[in-house]
């Protein structure tokens, strides 16, 4: 196929006609469909149902025969540490089961650390601190950082992870305290490190001596298909460097089973489990251990958790597939827009021409289609080339999802040629 | 009969031997029992069980829809911060029903104001800021204040509640930035604010502009008898002065049902939710909500919940009663002690002779009845005079407790007799 910018004036002119044509045809439909938020759909809901009957008035103690129902047990259920050390690979006295949010536990771990500090004084009292922000990355990273007062400086993903040699500048500055990282099946690419962006991330020497990465591996368990992604466990290699207390690792169940309703954990080193135990025993008296117990009731194991990867996978993947295959059908060959291929995770990254991806964004909207808002992969909300679409495939149905790929294609299409 | 004061020597001697046979012979036995916590009975935890069943395939929406296995829904569902509006008496708007631990949601409104302040500059940059400690009172609010590294001035309680001139005086100071209160069967004493105290709080005219009541109504239903203490609501009558900013109220339903895996809410003026939703924006996607849900299907409404409080008085009432009869039996008249006889809540509050609470507690711990420690009801585990002990009395069983309360007497006479 010829790409676009070898088109002849004429061509073009035709390929504006028909793209406005599709788009105005969707538009006539009035449509509304929402596609903004890596949002489970009902079907994958209902891969959970048997969380209602797992605990009763039979099954209501941990295997340590703890009641679940009372106070008490401030690190969670040891069948659940269990779970998610084996689903992370880390060894069950350095994880912590808590509520059902990962993102209040990264809120609450950077709150520490601007209240109390992490080996220095509270990062609230060193004046102007950074972060790093692996971009496009995950809008709600960024706005802890941004509530916090945090600034935010912009570091691209590569398909192997972090420009790594941005990243090794970037922390001889003191100032620059730490950073967000998705290693598996990044949002909104889907990317996975590589062993070496791995190695490099234990390696780092930052020098800040209160530097913290949080490593948010939301989709560690996420695969679309049989073969995953494989990811080096960030721990046993930042051991090698003597580096463990620079990560802090969150996991939660959220994409597992029951999106509002699941188990988080977080991952440390023994000192900082350490640290944190101390603010746990202020500020809870114990996480909700009812939950824990009815989930690991019904994820016993790791085999248990593969399996309802497959089943969620089952319904997803025709979703991712359908739109790439539009994506492909619609753009391929112009050389107007490229798209990431994830074998896992949340999402698909499009990216479009510069300067064009919040007038794609306008143009779906008014077509009844609300994507991501364009620029949410930054920080601050603005994509500085204006490139970064993230699309969401998961809550619509594949019917509803072969439309609003043919809109979102329509509208790239319209605003290429306008 | 005769006040130990105004025993003779030899009745000293005969009182003094006599304890302590007493007491050794509760040590011989080599007893084990915990009642450090208000921590509810294995039998009141079995009042929940229809917990297990409330939610299923069919019940899993809100009543406005709502797929609670789903992210969304900030403030909670619909029907659960009705519930805990009729419980406070407040407006359903005012409520956000969030998880299961109000402790976590009064340690992260300090932080809120500690980080980003309400009203005036953050709290963490006000230099030395203090809280107004209403004594004896919850060693976990204390512990709070205490990690934010907020400095804790003791205000004595009274029957109808903190001694308000201290209060008032205390508030003219601009540090002083707030205070806890547990306005209903407070713990440890089980005293209930007057509707004059409530008034004095809600009119009061702090110098601090950024001046926040945490309002712990932890026992808000926590009847003991059919007959309750009144409470004045405290944002009508804060309504009269334009004071509704002052107050942030919380409860639970953890002594109502789960106290491990319960529901939380906190209510607050309109002002005050707008400002706690921006922050919940960033650090929780949602919520429990089907935890809620669970809640809202077996507490459908006030009538239930005084209908469970009626089931739990059934079982702690006895409890309450067995160490009050022991009490009175082992040391009425003697003048070496008083206790408090709440009519609610989850404590007793019990005076030794000043200098001595704290060998209470060791004699104790030696004969094997962990109490909570002697000192914890006041900031920083010191109580200047050394007399309250805290009463926990509903996790033993009658039989229990009443060995209990026969050691804890025996060790007052010893320590008196010393």
């Amino acid at each position: 196929m010829k790409k676009f910018s070898e088109f002849t004036l004429a061509e073009k002119e035709a390929f504006r006609q028909k793209a406005l044509a599709d788009y105005q045809a969707f538009k006539e439909k009035g449509l509304k469909i929402d596609m903004s938020r890596g949002k489970p759909g009902p079907e994958q809901l209902c891969l959970s149902n048997a969380l209602y009957h797992t605990v009763d008035e039979q099954h209501y103690k941990s295997e340590d025969g703890t009641d679940c129902r009372n106070y008490g047990g401030l690190l969670g259920i040891s069948e659940t540490r269990q779970l998610f050390a084996d689903m992370l690979g880390v060894k069950k006295e350095n994880v912590i089961a808590c509520g059902n949010a990962s993102l209040t536990l990264m809120f609450d771990y950077i709150g520490q650390c601007m209240m109390i500090g992490c080996g220095d004084k509270p990062w609230s009292q060193q004046g102007k601190i950074k972060f790093i922000a692996v971009v496009p990355g995950y809008d709600r990273h960024f706005t802890i950082a941004e509530y916090y007062g945090i600034e935010l400086i912009n570091v691209p993903i590569h398909e192997d992870g972090p420009d790594m040699d941005m990243v090794e500048k970037l922390i001889q500055d003191p100032s620059v305290k730490g950073m967000f990282c998705v290693p598996k099946y990044s949002n909104p690419d889907g990317y996975t490190y590589s062993a070496e962006t791995v190695r490099r991330l234990a390696a780092m020497e930052p020098a800040a001596k209160d530097f913290r990465v949080i490593y948010d591996n939301a989709y560690v368990v996420h695969d679309l298909y049989d073969e995953t992604d494989p990811l080096v466990e960030i721990f046993s290699e930042a051991a090698k460097y003597g580096h463990e207390d620079n990560f802090i690792e969150f996991a939660s169940t959220s994409k597992i089973t029951f999106p509002g309703a699941g188990v988080a954990a977080m991952a440390a080193s023994d000192r900082n489990i350490a640290e944190i135990k101390k603010r746990l025993s202020v500020q809870v008296i114990s996480y909700d251990k009812m939950n824990q117990l009815r989930h690991s009731l019904f994820l016993r194991n790791m085999d248990d958790v593969k399996a309802q990867m497959k089943r969620h996978a089952a319904i997803i993947r025709p979703k991712f597939e359908m739109v790439r295959d539009v994506l492909e059908k619609e753009l391929g060959g112009l050389g107007i827009a490229r798209w990431t291929n994830p074998r896992g995770g949340y999402f698909i990254s499009l990216y479009v021409e510069q300067g064009s991806a919040k007038r794609v964004g306008e143009l779906c909207k008014e077509a009844g289609l609300t994507l991501t808002t364009v620029g949410a992969t930054y920080p601050y909300g603005v994509d500085p080339e204006d490139k970064n679409i993230r699309i969401a495939p998961t809550f619509p149905s594949v019917d509803e999802l072969k439309t609003c790929a043919e809109i979102l294609c329509a509208a790239v299409r319209v605003a290429c040629s306008e």
